[in-house]
């Protein structure tokens, strides 16, 4: 398609010549109050110019598709979300995602209209202000009431939507009876050109139609800019076609400017799909009114005063008054707060029944309401002399301990991105969350009360997905996803805005490190723990053997705002029963095996653990006394005080301390003067496990014998001689 | 579709009734020499035991859809795609790109029957085994010959594939006259159904299909099998419906396992596509012939000695011989070698007679086939007087660099994720990357000659072509990508597989810290730099000013087997033309600003370099000297010499060293002593930068305070008492 141009003078031509009852009560095509064309141009062009004039003030935002999206807004925040201005966390809301997050001043605008009290007029004229205290930032944020996820990163909003709407399905199967309609909202998700473009979108949109969310529904704000200008510069595809491939429903919608009507109609047609999620293209003009209409210029600038005085002069309004907004317009929406009224006392009364006729069910759906976990939790988790001691994976090791949890817990839904076989996460007598009409037609088995999760090969959208889940209501669904841990590079946008939104979760990571063998350089991470060590937020722990790995999960589940990897091991573990401990894992790190007088302190990593205690044992042979560490987590150590940090690592004992793992040695500089590790100017190889540590120098007799010098040289020219030279003890790094 | 189990005897079964002429010289159909029934059954078992031993040997590896896809092996490597087994790195050879990278033992046997000279026998038991020097790695890797790009990470071989088709669409055009057909070659990209899940791959598609890249052929083993069982658990879209949604051409084979004819059709039509990239759905059974046929147990495992044996007997052989290669199985592939040496000679001949029609041409082209840049290249980077003194945006500057080497030297492909209006790297002149034919359409303009990419909003796939560019020959084609820095967590596998390749690429990552300002917590990278500083083989470059952008781009450029990032502000940035040095930056980190007997070294970072200038200006009023280090990047640090370690950050001196910067402090332990930077605790805020530096408590007075009384306690404690507890000077931070 060409880009379009529009006249500024379009903006007044709003061709609506509607009719319909008064009546409030639902979405319904037939309440519509559109008859009155003059109120409905009133109100677009009122909201165009309130954008305009917004985003003037600090000569910024994005105002070119808010301005665009006008009737789309009118048509679902007035017509047809079901949703209460006046109480934001009415459980069984509609769900809104603004996955094109940069147009948030079109939403904060229309919650400003609608009536959220906290979102005042001063509020939205805080957008891009200096005011620390802006419930109108950048990108919505799920911190502010009435936001459902924070959004920016294109593409996730998609992702998150389908989670939603996923947890609505689960929720729904779970605890919906024949006339009790407990949880039956909709998700509807904006998006623009962009999010269609994003490789998570895509996935997401894939596994939605595998799904089947009718529950979903996606509005294109198809206005054909980005920023580089015309969407044909770099997405000819026909968009259409290609949800419909994909198992979607498709309506069009024309003239996204002014048929609010014909908007409304779309919708309610979507509100109603029985069997796959809905898409819905309408074609709108980003900027309309303004001079840069249809113009990529539109999209992340304002406009100017003289453009914005046009706009206003075109639109009926006096140039000189800003942030108009006339009575008549907050007249037309006040009906929203009554009608959201309506639709919490509704909810009321069939939960009220419901609690009559299933009271078990009702009290246990209240408890996933209150996001509760039963208090009993860690009790299900095996107590260590519950373990096998021979060497075990620690991959192995958390089956043992998620298995039992996933099985009683019913706010666990637990997924793989087609790693079955190899992260154990499956339980006895899971069932996999799918559309049960699609088994007679594929052969497979499901239901939507499902709560184990065949992701496919998309860990992108397993992670963002999984944000939406935890999301749809904080505490009702723990999600927990797994893969190998080189693929949570894939996962990090995903695992990232997690941590930002403070969504609990539980990524499971396994084959960490060189250990994972033959696959090679491409499966074995040597930086990624960087990456998720220094990630706010985040709880990355290794643990060491079966006991520290329930030590994780423990970590994990009492960490309701933040979520957790726990990484682990493809290959057997040896099993430190006598030392290693649950409660030190909390602690991110303790004394495994002490030492009087000890020479220096070595610290050992999740699946390097091993040669941290070996190494020790031939520096006993050789009258170097070390004792060890086991360091699972940073972060959860820099939770613990001074005197704690001192008594694990001694280094106020003048002793010096060396880490250990397989992993860049980027992070250890803080907790050790040493670090025999990976070097960071190389990836890994393709060797068997054991061979691959042998490769890159990971032998206990070579890094005694590094120690040993090591350890000398520290006396010799005592600690003094060693700060500001963090030394690298690994000399054996193959050249590439 | 229903997961298919086949008997093993069908592995007998080769429908196969050909006939053709016996000619070698190309990949038409006539050339079959697929008459002899026999014969073909003969090859075909045989490849499938010898799959089925060399995974049995080490009880490991992917044998499965190795197994499935013999018949399209047999199609490609003896009948279709054109290269010289004699001499792998044949300029105009075919590229091929196994994206199910797992299934390498397929490419790795037939190259070995082809007669890729290293690829012997030996070699091939050599796969899983602990040799070293293994050239059958768990997955294909870029640095063995014969192997075009490195794979594993699903869906990023089609990116691959798409970067190559790309540079012989750009080459072909740039270099090609009528009748010299000097880069004509097509590249093949093999597929399984996990490519088709992952949004890299998706996004690649959907780039591929509006370039029109009629030379690339993906090739779909369609097994229906992933890890997790049926593809149904996971995917039931149409596939073929999405694809030609997208542009592409589709053909259909519906017996992959026998009809070697019908898949030879299907390739030599799909060579001879004119107007677009062309996706051949080729069905298969995966294991086929053993007792897992159709299941996903035969994706990851061995089949154990079993079925091994039954497979053998089945198929004709000693189930007690093994690794066993009929001489009549070599005879078969002896005529490619032939063929290879063919087509080397008639482009040689080509190559000769352009060099006499076009020989300025000719010599540029012998130019670029060397990877050379012009020697004078740094001669186009602007000196230091040559940019403004006045404050400047990093990204403005990284524009005045990188525009006029763009300009001058052809290697460069520079492209943009939807980002051009922000990041600077459309030069003058600039020809956009298009398919002509599309122009009249849509309006937009471009040639394939163009080098300046509209990559649209897909940055994973931005970095992943990328590769696929780098890698069509090494050096020949330099490519530049950008984005906002944040964004480069998307594109963080494609960037790493580039560094994992020695690919030399240049990032250019703009918006970096929390400078970027409005935008909020989803746009400020916080934890991001940890990632790229930890990451292997790759740069990540902070500028401060013009003149370090400039050694930036210095460095990236001479760095040839080493991509770069280099990281940009938004916002203004003062400039130190007295003091700042592109010399500097080659070193990583050099003295900014001198000062004798300092009592402390402030260590300035990028765009937060003001922070520890102005704060040494205050503390100069407060009688602390101190000096500034600019450090841009870690890893060339890293490659000093510890005396000028030692003289650049005076440790020896016991000076205590600051580290400001506005990221995690992670990474900085091994430099200083404290670190005042952001809380690891929490993301950013949505502020105008200024006022998100204020607020996160990056103020010149405030760090200089803080400073201060670090400084007084060190010097009344002594080093010593500071070992082993790195200082976060920062209290400034605003809880969540």
């Amino acid at each position: 398609m060409a880009s379009v141009t529009i006249p500024a003078s379009t903006v007044e031509h709003l061709p609506l010549t509607l009719s319909g009852s008064e009546s409030q009560k639902t979405a319904d095509i037939s309440t519509l109050e559109l008859k009155d064309n003059e109120k409905t141009s009133l109100l677009l062009r009122t909201f165009r110019c309130l954008i305009a004039d917004l985003c003037e003030q600090f000569k910024g935002g994005h105002p070119g598709s808010a301005m665009g999206m006008a009737a789309i807004g009118v048509a679902l925040w007035k017509y047809v979300m079901r949703y209460s201005p006046e109480n934001p966390n009415f459980f069984n809301r509609d769900r809104f995602v603004l996955s094109n997050g940069h147009c948030c001043l079109w939403q904060y605008s229309f919650m400003h209209l609608v009536g959220y009290k906290n979102m005042t007029i001063d509020q939205l004229k805080s957008y891009h202000s200096k005011r620390t205290d802006s419930l109108c930032p950048g990108h919505p944020e799920i911190e502010h009431e009435g936001i459902e996820v924070t959004t920016g990163p294109l593409g996730q909003g998609i992702a998150n939507a389908v989670g939603l709407a996923m947890a609505t399905k689960h929720l729904a199967a779970t605890y919906n009876k024949p006339g009790f309609e407990l949880v039956n909202n909709k998700t509807w998700c904006m998006i623009g050109d962009a999010c269609l473009q994003e490789g998570v979108g895509l996935e997401a949109i894939s596994l939605a139609g595998h799904f089947r969310l009718n529950n979903l529904i996606v509005v294109y704000d198809n206005n054909q800019i980005t920023c580089d200008g015309s969407v044909d510069l770099t997405n000819t595809e026909d968009v259409n076609a290609k949800m419909v491939a994909c198992g979607w429903k498709v309506i069009d919608v024309l003239d996204g400017n002014h048929d609010v009507e014909g908007i409304v109609s779309a919708l309610v047609e979507a509100r109603a799909s029985t069997d796959r999620p809905v898409f819905i293209n309408i074609r709108t003009v980003i900027g309309i009114g303004s001079k840069v209409a249809g113009d990529a210029k539109a999209h992340g600038a304002a406009f100017g005063p003289e453009d914005v005085a046009n706009i206003k002069k075109n639109s009926g309004f006096d140039a000189q008054q800003f942030f108009h907004i006339p009575q008549e317009v907050y007249d037309y929406f006040a009906s929203v707060r009554g009608q959201g009224r309506q639709f919490e006392a509704e909810w009321d009364q069939v939960v009220s029944a419901y609690s009559k006729e299933y009271p078990e069910l009702a009290a246990e759906f209240a408890c996933r309401v209150r996001g509760d976990f039963p208090k009993d939790w860690a009790d299900i988790i095996p107590k260590k002399e519950d373990f096998p001691t021979t060497p075990t994976p620690s991959r192995k090791s958390a089956g043992l301990v998620c298995n039992p949890l996933a099985a009683k817990l019913n706010n666990f839904m637990v997924g793989t991105a087609d790693l079955s076989p190899s992260v154990n996460m499956a339980w006895n007598g899971k069932v996999d969350f799918q559309n049960p009409d699609l088994r007679p037609s594929c052969g497979i088995s499901g239901e939507y009360t499902g709560r184990y999760i065949h992701w496919g090969v998309r860990e992108h959208a397993m992670a963002s997905i999984s944000n939406g889940l935890a999301a749809f209501n904080k505490g009702t669904i723990l999600p927990v996803t797994s893969s190998f841990f080189m693929f949570y590079i894939y996962a990090a946008p995903g695992v990232r805005m997690g941590a930002l939104q403070r969504l609990q979760s539980i990524h499971i990571a396994t084959h960490d490190s060189i250990g994972t063998g033959e696959d090679g350089p491409t499966h074995q991470p040597i930086e990624l723990a960087a990456l998720y060590r220094a990630m706010p937020n985040l709880q990355y722990i290794r643990p060491c053997d079966s006991e520290e790995t329930a030590g994780a999960f423990i970590a994990a589940l009492s960490a309701r705002e933040t979520p957790t990897i726990i990484s682990l091991s493809r290959q057997n573990l040896q099993q430190y029963p006598q030392h290693s401990s649950r409660e030190g894992v909390l602690k991110g790190a303790y004394v495994l095996i002490e030492e009087q007088d000890a020479d220096v302190t070595l610290i050992g990593v999740g699946a390097e653990m091993v040669f941290a205690v070996e190494a020790r044992n031939v520096l006993k042979q050789q009258g170097v006394k070390a004792r060890v560490v086991s360091f699972p987590c940073h972060r959860l150590f820099e939770k613990q005080n001074l005197e704690y940090k001192a008594q694990v690592l001694q280094y106020r004992a003048g002793i010096p301390r060396v880490a250990i793992e397989a992993y860049a040695a980027m992070g250890w500089e803080r907790y050790a003067d040493a670090g025999y590790s990976m070097s960071t100017d190389r990836f890994g190889h393709s060797l068997p496990g054991a061979e691959a540590y042998e490769y890159f120098g990971f032998n206990p007799t070579k890094i005694a014998t590094e120690v040993q010098s090591f350890v000398a040289e520290w006396k010799q020219r005592g600690p003094e001689a060693f700060r500001g030279e963090f030394r690298d003890l690994n000399k054996t790094h193959p050249s590439h």
